[in-house]
Protein backbone atom coordinates (compact mmCIF):
# COMPACT_ATOMS: atom_id res chain seq x y z
CA UNK A 1 0.00 0.00 0.00
CA UNK A 2 1.18 3.64 -0.89
CA UNK A 3 0.02 7.14 -0.93
CA UNK A 4 0.26 9.12 -3.86
CA UNK A 5 -0.32 12.90 -4.52
CA UNK A 6 -0.67 13.12 -8.55
CA UNK A 7 0.58 16.11 -9.95
CA UNK A 8 -1.27 19.00 -11.69
CA UNK A 9 -4.49 17.54 -11.79
CA UNK A 10 -6.50 20.45 -12.83
CA UNK A 11 -3.93 21.26 -15.79
CA UNK A 12 -4.39 24.95 -14.36
CA UNK A 13 -0.60 25.51 -14.78
CA UNK A 14 -0.02 24.08 -18.23
CA UNK A 15 -3.28 23.29 -19.35
CA UNK A 16 -2.94 19.09 -19.44
CA UNK A 17 -5.37 17.99 -16.87
CA UNK A 18 -4.14 14.32 -14.74
CA UNK A 19 -1.31 15.67 -15.90
CA UNK A 20 0.70 12.96 -13.24
CA UNK A 21 -1.46 10.60 -13.25
CA UNK A 22 -2.20 10.03 -17.15
CA UNK A 23 1.88 10.24 -16.89
CA UNK A 24 2.14 7.21 -14.28
CA UNK A 25 -0.91 5.18 -16.35
CA UNK A 26 1.00 5.65 -19.86
CA UNK A 27 -1.77 7.47 -21.15
CA UNK A 28 0.02 10.49 -21.60
CA UNK A 29 0.26 12.39 -24.78
CA UNK A 30 3.61 13.34 -25.51
CA UNK A 31 3.64 15.37 -28.74
CA UNK A 32 3.85 18.93 -27.88
CA UNK A 33 5.02 18.94 -24.30
CA UNK A 34 8.17 20.25 -25.33
CA UNK A 35 6.29 23.83 -26.22
CA UNK A 36 3.98 24.17 -23.23
CA UNK A 37 4.71 26.90 -21.49
CA UNK A 38 2.61 28.95 -18.58
CA UNK A 39 0.97 31.91 -17.61
CA UNK A 40 4.46 33.50 -16.94
CA UNK A 41 6.12 32.00 -20.28
CA UNK A 42 8.06 29.35 -17.74
CA UNK A 43 8.39 25.89 -19.93
CA UNK A 44 7.34 22.92 -19.06
CA UNK A 45 10.54 21.59 -19.13
CA UNK A 46 11.88 24.10 -17.48
CA UNK A 47 9.46 23.88 -14.47
CA UNK A 48 10.12 19.98 -14.69
CA UNK A 49 13.92 20.63 -14.50
CA UNK A 50 13.46 22.20 -11.43
CA UNK A 51 12.55 18.84 -9.75
CA UNK A 52 14.76 16.75 -11.51
CA UNK A 53 12.91 15.58 -14.10
CA UNK A 54 13.20 15.60 -17.88
CA UNK A 55 10.23 14.86 -20.25
CA UNK A 56 12.22 11.81 -21.06
CA UNK A 57 11.80 10.53 -17.13
CA UNK A 58 8.26 10.69 -17.15
CA UNK A 59 7.93 6.96 -18.35
CA UNK A 60 9.68 5.54 -15.57
CA UNK A 61 6.30 6.59 -13.58
CA UNK A 62 4.84 3.88 -14.66
CA UNK A 63 6.71 1.15 -13.02
CA UNK A 64 5.12 2.09 -9.98
CA UNK A 65 1.90 0.96 -10.97
CA UNK A 66 3.31 -2.25 -12.03
CA UNK A 67 2.44 -3.66 -8.39
CA UNK A 68 -0.61 -1.62 -7.59
CA UNK A 69 -3.94 -4.21 -7.25
CA UNK A 70 -6.20 -1.46 -6.69
CA UNK A 71 -6.56 2.40 -6.26
CA UNK A 72 -8.84 4.53 -3.80
CA UNK A 73 -8.70 8.24 -4.05
CA UNK A 74 -9.93 10.67 -1.57
CA UNK A 75 -11.51 13.73 -3.09
CA UNK A 76 -13.87 16.63 -2.04
CA UNK A 77 -17.21 16.44 -3.91
CA UNK A 78 -17.04 19.76 -6.10
CA UNK A 79 -20.43 19.55 -5.82
CA UNK A 80 -23.73 20.02 -3.92
CA UNK A 81 -25.02 16.37 -3.23
CA UNK A 82 -24.19 15.57 0.33
CA UNK A 83 -24.81 19.12 1.82
CA UNK A 84 -28.06 18.17 0.38
CA UNK A 85 -28.36 14.81 1.33
CA UNK A 86 -26.66 15.94 5.15
CA UNK A 87 -24.14 13.37 4.71
CA UNK A 88 -20.00 14.45 5.31
CA UNK A 89 -19.06 11.35 3.26
CA UNK A 90 -20.19 9.32 -0.02
CA UNK A 91 -19.07 6.52 -1.68
CA UNK A 92 -19.07 7.10 -5.64
CA UNK A 93 -19.72 5.20 -8.16
CA UNK A 94 -17.82 6.32 -10.88
CA UNK A 95 -17.61 9.11 -13.31
CA UNK A 96 -19.52 10.40 -15.63
CA UNK A 97 -18.90 10.37 -19.36
CA UNK A 98 -19.27 13.67 -21.05
CA UNK A 99 -20.17 14.38 -24.82
CA UNK A 100 -20.34 18.00 -26.43
CA UNK A 101 -21.96 19.70 -29.42
CA UNK A 102 -22.27 22.69 -30.73
CA UNK A 103 -26.00 23.17 -32.58
CA UNK A 104 -26.91 26.12 -35.09
CA UNK A 105 -30.47 26.87 -35.19
CA UNK A 106 -30.75 28.87 -38.42
CA UNK A 107 -34.17 30.23 -39.39
CA UNK A 108 -34.62 33.80 -41.47
CA UNK A 109 -33.63 37.19 -40.59
CA UNK A 110 -37.32 39.72 -40.87
CA UNK A 111 -38.77 42.59 -39.47
CA UNK A 112 -39.84 42.35 -36.00
CA UNK A 113 -43.01 44.46 -36.74
CA UNK A 114 -44.14 43.78 -39.73
CA UNK A 115 -43.82 39.73 -39.69
CA UNK A 116 -46.80 37.66 -38.33
CA UNK A 117 -45.68 35.11 -35.73
CA UNK A 118 -46.90 32.66 -38.15
CA UNK A 119 -44.85 33.83 -40.85
CA UNK A 120 -41.56 33.90 -39.20
CA UNK A 121 -38.81 31.54 -39.08
CA UNK A 122 -37.30 32.25 -35.54
CA UNK A 123 -34.17 30.45 -34.56
CA UNK A 124 -33.95 32.22 -30.65
CA UNK A 125 -37.58 30.56 -30.48
CA UNK A 126 -36.68 27.20 -31.97
CA UNK A 127 -33.00 26.83 -29.81
CA UNK A 128 -35.52 28.03 -26.36
CA UNK A 129 -37.77 25.38 -27.33
CA UNK A 130 -35.18 22.49 -28.07
CA UNK A 131 -33.16 23.57 -24.75
CA UNK A 132 -36.29 22.69 -22.17
CA UNK A 133 -37.20 19.33 -24.33
CA UNK A 134 -33.70 18.05 -24.23
CA UNK A 135 -33.00 19.03 -20.61
CA UNK A 136 -36.54 17.27 -19.87
CA UNK A 137 -35.08 14.20 -21.93
CA UNK A 138 -31.63 14.12 -20.11
CA UNK A 139 -33.29 14.08 -16.80
CA UNK A 140 -35.50 11.30 -18.05
CA UNK A 141 -32.35 9.15 -19.29
CA UNK A 142 -30.92 9.66 -15.90
CA UNK A 143 -28.16 12.48 -16.68
CA UNK A 144 -27.53 16.22 -16.55
CA UNK A 145 -27.13 18.90 -19.99
CA UNK A 146 -26.74 22.29 -19.78
CA UNK A 147 -26.76 24.86 -22.50
CA UNK A 148 -23.71 27.01 -21.73
CA UNK A 149 -23.41 29.64 -24.08
CA UNK A 150 -26.00 30.92 -26.26
CA UNK A 151 -25.26 33.70 -29.22
CA UNK A 152 -28.12 35.11 -31.36
CA UNK A 153 -27.57 37.02 -35.06
CA UNK A 154 -28.14 39.52 -36.08
CA UNK A 155 -28.63 39.88 -32.16
CA UNK A 156 -30.76 43.66 -32.65
CA UNK A 157 -33.69 44.38 -30.99
CA UNK A 158 -35.77 44.79 -33.47
CA UNK A 159 -35.16 42.07 -36.17
CA UNK A 160 -36.13 38.24 -35.41
CA UNK A 161 -33.13 35.81 -35.05
CA UNK A 162 -31.72 34.30 -38.22
CA UNK A 163 -29.16 32.28 -36.31
CA UNK A 164 -28.89 30.80 -32.75
CA UNK A 165 -25.54 28.94 -32.15
CA UNK A 166 -25.82 27.27 -28.64
CA UNK A 167 -23.42 24.67 -27.07
CA UNK A 168 -24.55 21.74 -25.03
CA UNK A 169 -22.95 19.48 -22.87
CA UNK A 170 -24.40 16.03 -21.70
CA UNK A 171 -23.01 13.86 -18.58
CA UNK A 172 -24.13 10.69 -17.29
CA UNK A 173 -22.90 7.37 -15.60
CA UNK A 174 -23.84 4.51 -17.82
CA UNK A 175 -22.82 4.54 -21.30
CA UNK A 176 -25.85 2.80 -22.79
CA UNK A 177 -27.87 6.32 -21.81
CA UNK A 178 -25.20 8.57 -22.72
CA UNK A 179 -25.64 7.28 -26.38
CA UNK A 180 -29.30 7.40 -25.74
CA UNK A 181 -28.97 11.23 -24.81
CA UNK A 182 -27.12 12.00 -28.18
CA UNK A 183 -29.74 10.39 -30.02
CA UNK A 184 -32.45 12.71 -28.17
CA UNK A 185 -29.73 15.48 -29.11
CA UNK A 186 -30.75 14.83 -32.66
CA UNK A 187 -34.20 14.03 -32.92
CA UNK A 188 -35.25 16.65 -29.97
CA UNK A 189 -33.32 19.14 -32.56
CA UNK A 190 -34.47 18.25 -35.98
CA UNK A 191 -38.02 17.98 -34.88
CA UNK A 192 -38.22 21.26 -33.07
CA UNK A 193 -36.05 23.21 -35.90
CA UNK A 194 -38.65 21.83 -38.57
CA UNK A 195 -41.64 22.83 -37.07
CA UNK A 196 -40.49 26.34 -36.64
CA UNK A 197 -39.44 26.33 -40.28
CA UNK A 198 -35.53 26.32 -39.05
CA UNK A 199 -33.09 24.27 -40.23
CA UNK A 200 -30.42 22.96 -37.61
CA UNK A 201 -26.28 21.81 -38.01
CA UNK A 202 -25.68 19.64 -35.31
CA UNK A 203 -21.33 19.37 -34.38
CA UNK A 204 -19.78 17.22 -32.02
CA UNK A 205 -17.51 18.96 -30.00
CA UNK A 206 -15.56 16.41 -27.22
CA UNK A 207 -16.73 13.22 -25.83
CA UNK A 208 -15.56 11.36 -23.03
CA UNK A 209 -16.62 7.53 -21.84
CA UNK A 210 -17.95 7.10 -18.35
CA UNK A 211 -15.61 5.40 -15.93
CA UNK A 212 -17.67 3.04 -13.77
CA UNK A 213 -15.69 2.20 -10.64
CA UNK A 214 -15.00 -1.30 -9.17
CA UNK A 215 -18.30 -2.71 -7.61
CA UNK A 216 -16.25 -4.90 -4.60
CA UNK A 217 -14.63 -1.24 -3.89
CA UNK A 218 -17.96 0.72 -3.48
CA UNK A 219 -19.16 -1.51 -1.21
CA UNK A 220 -16.17 -1.71 0.86
CA UNK A 221 -16.60 1.66 1.12
CA UNK A 222 -19.94 2.41 2.22
CA UNK A 223 -19.18 -0.41 4.69
CA UNK A 224 -16.60 1.77 6.07
CA UNK A 225 -18.69 5.14 6.51
CA UNK A 226 -21.56 3.59 7.48
CA UNK A 227 -19.52 1.54 10.40
CA UNK A 228 -17.99 5.38 11.30
CA UNK A 229 -20.98 7.27 10.60
CA UNK A 230 -24.37 5.09 11.25
CA UNK A 231 -25.44 6.34 7.19
CA UNK A 232 -23.68 6.03 3.91
CA UNK A 233 -24.77 7.02 0.65
CA UNK A 234 -23.74 6.83 -2.93
CA UNK A 235 -23.50 9.41 -5.75
CA UNK A 236 -21.84 9.55 -9.27
CA UNK A 237 -19.07 12.09 -10.01
CA UNK A 238 -19.98 14.72 -12.52
CA UNK A 239 -16.20 15.74 -12.76
CA UNK A 240 -13.32 13.95 -13.93
CA UNK A 241 -10.51 13.09 -11.81
CA UNK A 242 -6.80 11.09 -11.42
CA UNK A 243 -8.95 8.04 -11.01
CA UNK A 244 -9.66 7.79 -14.32
CA UNK A 245 -6.05 7.36 -15.43
CA UNK A 246 -5.89 4.72 -13.23
CA UNK A 247 -9.35 2.60 -14.90
CA UNK A 248 -7.29 3.63 -18.10
CA UNK A 249 -4.25 1.68 -17.25
CA UNK A 250 -7.15 -1.36 -15.93
CA UNK A 251 -6.41 -0.76 -12.42
CA UNK A 252 -9.40 -1.54 -10.02
CA UNK A 253 -10.81 1.70 -8.74
CA UNK A 254 -13.38 3.77 -6.42
CA UNK A 255 -13.11 6.83 -4.47
CA UNK A 256 -14.42 8.38 -1.48
CA UNK A 257 -16.02 12.18 -1.46
CA UNK A 258 -16.13 14.60 1.49
CA UNK A 259 -18.99 17.27 1.44
CA UNK A 260 -17.82 20.35 -0.34
CA UNK A 261 -19.59 23.72 1.42
CA UNK A 262 -22.42 25.34 -0.48
CA UNK A 263 -21.48 22.86 -3.14
CA UNK A 264 -19.18 25.40 -4.52
CA UNK A 265 -15.41 24.55 -6.55
CA UNK A 266 -13.21 25.68 -8.46
CA UNK A 267 -13.75 29.33 -6.63
CA UNK A 268 -11.79 30.87 -3.72
CA UNK A 269 -14.85 29.96 -1.69
CA UNK A 270 -14.27 26.81 -2.37
CA UNK A 271 -14.14 25.04 1.22
CA UNK A 272 -14.67 21.59 3.44
CA UNK A 273 -15.26 21.71 6.81
CA UNK A 274 -12.40 20.79 9.21
CA UNK A 275 -14.10 18.19 11.13
CA UNK A 276 -15.45 16.41 7.18
CA UNK A 277 -11.79 16.50 6.34
CA UNK A 278 -10.80 14.55 9.14
CA UNK A 279 -13.71 11.79 8.93
CA UNK A 280 -12.53 11.64 5.32
CA UNK A 281 -9.18 10.21 6.36
CA UNK A 282 -9.95 7.81 9.10
CA UNK A 283 -12.75 6.46 6.16
CA UNK A 284 -9.78 6.06 3.76
CA UNK A 285 -7.63 4.40 6.79
CA UNK A 286 -10.88 2.04 7.48
CA UNK A 287 -11.34 1.34 3.41
CA UNK A 288 -7.91 0.56 2.80
CA UNK A 289 -7.72 -1.55 5.40
CA UNK A 290 -10.49 -3.25 4.79
CA UNK A 291 -9.48 -3.79 0.97
CA UNK A 292 -6.27 -4.80 1.82
CA UNK A 293 -8.42 -7.93 3.94
CA UNK A 294 -10.43 -8.62 0.89
CA UNK A 295 -7.31 -8.45 -1.76
CA UNK B 1 -55.08 68.51 -53.05
CA UNK B 2 -51.24 68.35 -53.27
CA UNK B 3 -48.66 65.28 -53.17
CA UNK B 4 -45.52 65.26 -50.97
CA UNK B 5 -42.32 63.34 -51.02
CA UNK B 6 -40.84 63.58 -47.46
CA UNK B 7 -37.24 64.35 -46.70
CA UNK B 8 -35.53 60.74 -44.81
CA UNK B 9 -37.89 59.15 -43.84
CA UNK B 10 -35.59 56.28 -42.07
CA UNK B 11 -33.08 58.77 -40.90
CA UNK B 12 -30.25 56.66 -42.74
CA UNK B 13 -28.35 59.55 -43.06
CA UNK B 14 -28.59 61.43 -40.33
CA UNK B 15 -30.09 58.97 -37.82
CA UNK B 16 -33.05 61.23 -37.55
CA UNK B 17 -36.30 59.10 -38.29
CA UNK B 18 -39.14 60.58 -40.02
CA UNK B 19 -36.94 64.11 -40.64
CA UNK B 20 -39.09 66.04 -42.78
CA UNK B 21 -42.72 65.03 -41.87
CA UNK B 22 -41.59 65.79 -38.13
CA UNK B 23 -40.23 69.31 -39.18
CA UNK B 24 -43.73 69.91 -41.29
CA UNK B 25 -45.50 68.40 -38.43
CA UNK B 26 -43.70 70.72 -36.01
CA UNK B 27 -42.89 67.85 -33.69
CA UNK B 28 -39.03 67.28 -34.70
CA UNK B 29 -36.94 67.59 -32.10
CA UNK B 30 -33.81 70.95 -32.82
CA UNK B 31 -31.63 69.88 -29.78
CA UNK B 32 -28.62 68.69 -31.96
CA UNK B 33 -29.53 68.82 -34.99
CA UNK B 34 -26.40 71.46 -35.68
CA UNK B 35 -23.89 68.93 -34.54
CA UNK B 36 -25.16 65.78 -36.64
CA UNK B 37 -23.03 64.81 -39.30
CA UNK B 38 -23.18 61.66 -41.80
CA UNK B 39 -21.08 58.61 -42.25
CA UNK B 40 -19.08 61.11 -44.64
CA UNK B 41 -18.53 63.32 -41.93
CA UNK B 42 -20.87 65.62 -44.11
CA UNK B 43 -22.55 67.94 -41.36
CA UNK B 44 -26.81 68.22 -41.81
CA UNK B 45 -26.33 71.81 -41.91
CA UNK B 46 -23.96 71.42 -45.05
CA UNK B 47 -26.52 69.29 -46.47
CA UNK B 48 -29.74 71.54 -46.17
CA UNK B 49 -27.53 74.49 -47.71
CA UNK B 50 -26.73 72.81 -50.82
CA UNK B 51 -30.68 72.98 -51.41
CA UNK B 52 -31.28 76.29 -49.84
CA UNK B 53 -32.28 75.73 -46.55
CA UNK B 54 -30.98 76.26 -42.81
CA UNK B 55 -32.06 75.07 -39.51
CA UNK B 56 -33.93 77.95 -38.96
CA UNK B 57 -36.41 77.40 -42.34
CA UNK B 58 -37.09 74.17 -41.45
CA UNK B 59 -39.99 75.37 -39.10
CA UNK B 60 -41.69 77.52 -42.31
CA UNK B 61 -42.64 74.01 -43.36
CA UNK B 62 -45.25 73.52 -41.02
CA UNK B 63 -47.15 76.58 -43.11
CA UNK B 64 -47.85 73.87 -45.58
CA UNK B 65 -49.70 71.72 -43.59
CA UNK B 66 -52.60 74.38 -42.32
CA UNK B 67 -54.84 74.06 -44.76
CA UNK B 68 -54.27 70.03 -45.09
CA UNK B 69 -57.78 67.81 -44.13
CA UNK B 70 -56.79 64.91 -44.48
CA UNK B 71 -53.44 62.59 -44.89
CA UNK B 72 -53.38 59.42 -47.83
CA UNK B 73 -50.00 57.78 -47.87
CA UNK B 74 -48.84 55.15 -50.23
CA UNK B 75 -46.47 52.67 -49.36
CA UNK B 76 -44.66 49.42 -49.77
CA UNK B 77 -46.19 46.52 -47.34
CA UNK B 78 -42.56 45.73 -46.11
CA UNK B 79 -43.71 42.65 -45.31
CA UNK B 80 -45.07 39.53 -45.76
CA UNK B 81 -48.53 39.73 -45.11
CA UNK B 82 -50.52 40.85 -48.90
CA UNK B 83 -48.37 38.18 -50.89
CA UNK B 84 -49.71 35.83 -48.37
CA UNK B 85 -53.17 36.87 -48.78
CA UNK B 86 -52.43 36.43 -52.65
CA UNK B 87 -53.43 40.03 -52.50
CA UNK B 88 -52.06 43.58 -54.55
CA UNK B 89 -53.48 46.07 -52.00
CA UNK B 90 -53.97 46.42 -48.41
CA UNK B 91 -56.35 49.44 -46.42
CA UNK B 92 -54.07 50.24 -43.29
CA UNK B 93 -55.68 49.91 -39.99
CA UNK B 94 -53.21 51.83 -38.65
CA UNK B 95 -49.55 52.17 -37.15
CA UNK B 96 -48.57 49.60 -33.97
CA UNK B 97 -47.11 50.65 -30.82
CA UNK B 98 -43.94 49.28 -30.02
CA UNK B 99 -42.40 48.70 -26.38
CA UNK B 100 -39.04 47.63 -25.78
CA UNK B 101 -37.62 45.97 -22.30
CA UNK B 102 -33.79 44.76 -21.77
CA UNK B 103 -34.57 41.28 -19.58
CA UNK B 104 -31.75 40.18 -16.84
CA UNK B 105 -32.38 36.78 -15.61
CA UNK B 106 -29.94 35.68 -12.69
CA UNK B 107 -28.66 32.32 -11.31
CA UNK B 108 -26.25 30.87 -10.10
CA UNK B 109 -23.06 29.40 -11.95
CA UNK B 110 -22.32 25.69 -11.22
CA UNK B 111 -20.07 22.64 -12.36
CA UNK B 112 -21.79 21.54 -15.37
CA UNK B 113 -20.78 17.95 -14.04
CA UNK B 114 -20.81 17.88 -10.17
CA UNK B 115 -24.65 20.10 -10.17
CA UNK B 116 -27.56 17.85 -10.64
CA UNK B 117 -30.55 19.06 -12.68
CA UNK B 118 -32.76 19.39 -9.76
CA UNK B 119 -30.44 21.99 -7.66
CA UNK B 120 -29.43 24.33 -10.61
CA UNK B 121 -30.66 27.90 -10.82
CA UNK B 122 -30.19 27.92 -14.75
CA UNK B 123 -30.32 31.54 -15.78
CA UNK B 124 -30.87 30.38 -19.59
CA UNK B 125 -33.17 27.59 -19.31
CA UNK B 126 -35.78 31.15 -17.40
CA UNK B 127 -35.06 33.22 -19.98
CA UNK B 128 -35.88 30.19 -22.73
CA UNK B 129 -39.03 29.30 -20.30
CA UNK B 130 -39.76 32.78 -20.61
CA UNK B 131 -39.42 33.61 -24.27
CA UNK B 132 -41.87 31.00 -24.64
CA UNK B 133 -44.78 32.18 -22.71
CA UNK B 134 -43.99 35.64 -23.44
CA UNK B 135 -44.38 34.72 -27.70
CA UNK B 136 -47.40 32.65 -26.82
CA UNK B 137 -49.11 35.22 -24.09
CA UNK B 138 -48.66 38.20 -26.80
CA UNK B 139 -50.40 36.42 -29.42
CA UNK B 140 -53.44 35.95 -27.72
CA UNK B 141 -53.26 39.25 -26.68
CA UNK B 142 -52.75 39.94 -30.52
CA UNK B 143 -49.40 41.74 -31.03
CA UNK B 144 -45.97 40.60 -31.73
CA UNK B 145 -43.39 40.11 -29.86
CA UNK B 146 -38.92 39.60 -30.30
CA UNK B 147 -36.43 38.18 -28.45
CA UNK B 148 -33.67 39.90 -30.64
CA UNK B 149 -30.75 39.62 -28.61
CA UNK B 150 -29.72 37.52 -26.56
CA UNK B 151 -26.08 36.90 -24.41
CA UNK B 152 -25.15 34.53 -21.47
CA UNK B 153 -22.59 34.36 -18.76
CA UNK B 154 -19.91 33.28 -18.41
CA UNK B 155 -21.23 31.82 -21.64
CA UNK B 156 -18.90 29.00 -21.51
CA UNK B 157 -19.92 25.30 -22.27
CA UNK B 158 -19.10 23.15 -19.27
CA UNK B 159 -20.83 25.76 -16.55
CA UNK B 160 -24.76 26.34 -15.44
CA UNK B 161 -25.79 29.68 -16.95
CA UNK B 162 -25.87 32.31 -14.61
CA UNK B 163 -26.94 35.64 -16.21
CA UNK B 164 -29.29 35.56 -19.39
CA UNK B 165 -29.91 39.24 -20.74
CA UNK B 166 -32.25 39.22 -23.39
CA UNK B 167 -34.01 42.57 -25.41
CA UNK B 168 -38.02 41.52 -25.65
CA UNK B 169 -39.91 44.35 -28.04
CA UNK B 170 -43.61 44.18 -28.27
CA UNK B 171 -45.93 45.56 -30.74
CA UNK B 172 -49.34 46.35 -31.32
CA UNK B 173 -52.37 48.50 -32.67
CA UNK B 174 -54.26 48.22 -29.83
CA UNK B 175 -53.04 50.57 -26.87
CA UNK B 176 -55.08 48.57 -24.66
CA UNK B 177 -53.59 45.27 -25.67
CA UNK B 178 -50.23 47.13 -25.82
CA UNK B 179 -50.28 47.78 -22.00
CA UNK B 180 -51.94 44.26 -21.09
CA UNK B 181 -48.71 42.88 -22.86
CA UNK B 182 -46.18 44.68 -21.19
CA UNK B 183 -47.86 43.67 -17.40
CA UNK B 184 -47.59 40.07 -18.65
CA UNK B 185 -43.63 40.47 -19.45
CA UNK B 186 -43.75 41.50 -15.66
CA UNK B 187 -45.84 38.44 -14.14
CA UNK B 188 -44.54 35.61 -16.71
CA UNK B 189 -40.83 36.87 -16.03
CA UNK B 190 -41.33 36.57 -11.96
CA UNK B 191 -43.19 33.49 -11.90
CA UNK B 192 -40.95 31.99 -14.34
CA UNK B 193 -37.90 33.11 -12.47
CA UNK B 194 -38.77 32.44 -9.20
CA UNK B 195 -39.94 28.63 -10.35
CA UNK B 196 -36.36 28.24 -11.45
CA UNK B 197 -34.73 29.60 -8.33
CA UNK B 198 -33.69 32.78 -10.33
CA UNK B 199 -34.43 36.69 -9.87
CA UNK B 200 -35.32 38.99 -13.04
CA UNK B 201 -34.63 42.47 -13.52
CA UNK B 202 -37.22 44.29 -16.09
CA UNK B 203 -35.58 47.79 -17.35
CA UNK B 204 -38.04 49.25 -20.21
CA UNK B 205 -35.72 50.55 -23.21
CA UNK B 206 -38.01 52.56 -25.08
CA UNK B 207 -41.97 53.11 -26.04
CA UNK B 208 -44.06 54.52 -28.60
CA UNK B 209 -47.84 54.91 -28.97
CA UNK B 210 -49.81 52.80 -31.13
CA UNK B 211 -51.21 55.49 -33.79
CA UNK B 212 -54.99 54.00 -35.22
CA UNK B 213 -55.94 55.49 -38.73
CA UNK B 214 -59.15 57.40 -39.28
CA UNK B 215 -62.30 54.60 -39.75
CA UNK B 216 -63.96 56.71 -42.53
CA UNK B 217 -60.23 56.80 -44.30
CA UNK B 218 -59.98 53.35 -43.66
CA UNK B 219 -63.12 52.58 -45.11
CA UNK B 220 -63.21 54.77 -48.62
CA UNK B 221 -59.81 53.17 -49.34
CA UNK B 222 -61.32 49.45 -49.17
CA UNK B 223 -64.07 50.87 -51.41
CA UNK B 224 -61.41 52.01 -53.92
CA UNK B 225 -59.33 48.64 -53.46
CA UNK B 226 -62.23 46.68 -54.35
CA UNK B 227 -64.10 48.71 -56.98
CA UNK B 228 -60.36 48.41 -58.82
CA UNK B 229 -59.54 44.66 -57.85
CA UNK B 230 -63.03 42.94 -56.97
CA UNK B 231 -61.45 42.34 -53.61
CA UNK B 232 -59.94 44.43 -50.59
CA UNK B 233 -58.56 43.15 -47.02
CA UNK B 234 -56.84 45.36 -44.27
CA UNK B 235 -53.78 44.99 -42.38
CA UNK B 236 -51.96 46.99 -39.27
CA UNK B 237 -48.57 48.54 -39.80
CA UNK B 238 -45.60 46.94 -38.11
CA UNK B 239 -43.07 49.77 -39.09
CA UNK B 240 -43.14 53.43 -38.23
CA UNK B 241 -44.10 55.72 -41.30
CA UNK B 242 -44.16 59.75 -42.23
CA UNK B 243 -48.25 59.38 -41.28
CA UNK B 244 -47.35 59.02 -37.77
CA UNK B 245 -46.30 62.82 -37.74
CA UNK B 246 -49.27 63.92 -39.53
CA UNK B 247 -50.88 61.86 -36.86
CA UNK B 248 -49.59 63.95 -33.91
CA UNK B 249 -50.51 67.16 -35.31
CA UNK B 250 -54.15 65.66 -35.77
CA UNK B 251 -54.61 65.56 -39.21
CA UNK B 252 -57.20 62.38 -40.18
CA UNK B 253 -55.08 60.30 -41.56
CA UNK B 254 -54.83 56.43 -43.12
CA UNK B 255 -52.50 54.59 -45.87
CA UNK B 256 -52.58 51.94 -48.54
CA UNK B 257 -49.90 49.20 -48.88
CA UNK B 258 -48.64 47.57 -51.79
CA UNK B 259 -47.16 44.27 -51.47
CA UNK B 260 -43.49 43.26 -51.24
CA UNK B 261 -41.94 40.77 -53.06
CA UNK B 262 -40.97 37.98 -50.37
CA UNK B 263 -42.15 40.36 -47.98
CA UNK B 264 -38.18 41.72 -47.70
CA UNK B 265 -37.47 45.01 -46.81
CA UNK B 266 -34.01 47.04 -46.01
CA UNK B 267 -32.07 44.61 -47.89
CA UNK B 268 -31.25 44.96 -51.48
CA UNK B 269 -33.48 42.57 -52.52
CA UNK B 270 -36.87 44.79 -51.28
CA UNK B 271 -38.83 45.07 -54.55
CA UNK B 272 -42.35 45.11 -55.84
CA UNK B 273 -44.01 43.85 -58.95
CA UNK B 274 -44.63 47.17 -61.33
CA UNK B 275 -48.06 45.89 -62.13
CA UNK B 276 -48.83 46.04 -58.30
CA UNK B 277 -47.00 49.90 -58.39
CA UNK B 278 -49.08 50.64 -61.48
CA UNK B 279 -52.56 49.30 -59.55
CA UNK B 280 -51.07 51.32 -56.07
CA UNK B 281 -51.07 54.53 -57.70
CA UNK B 282 -54.33 54.14 -59.55
CA UNK B 283 -55.39 53.31 -55.92
CA UNK B 284 -54.40 56.39 -54.70
CA UNK B 285 -55.84 58.42 -57.25
CA UNK B 286 -58.98 57.22 -57.03
CA UNK B 287 -59.02 56.96 -53.09
CA UNK B 288 -58.13 60.64 -52.98
CA UNK B 289 -61.03 61.24 -54.85
CA UNK B 290 -63.74 60.15 -52.74
CA UNK B 291 -62.10 61.45 -49.78
CA UNK B 292 -62.45 64.82 -51.64
CA UNK B 293 -66.09 64.16 -51.92
CA UNK B 294 -66.56 63.19 -48.56
CA UNK B 295 -65.04 66.02 -47.32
Amino acid sequence: MFSSLWADEEGARFGRSLFGSSAAAGTLEHAGLADLRDADGIRLTEALATTGLHLGTLSQAQAELDRVAAYLELHIEQGPVLEALDQPLGAVLGIMGVQRFTLTFRGQAAHSGTTPMALRQDAFLAAARFTQEIYAASITLGGVCTAGRVVTRPGVVNCVVEECVLTLEQRCLDAEALTAMAARVHDLAGAVAASGGCSVEIQPLWTIAPVPFDPQLILLCEETIRNLTGNACRLPSGAIHDASSMARRGIPIAMLFVRSRGGLSHTPLEDTDEADLLLGVRVLAGWAGRVMVWL
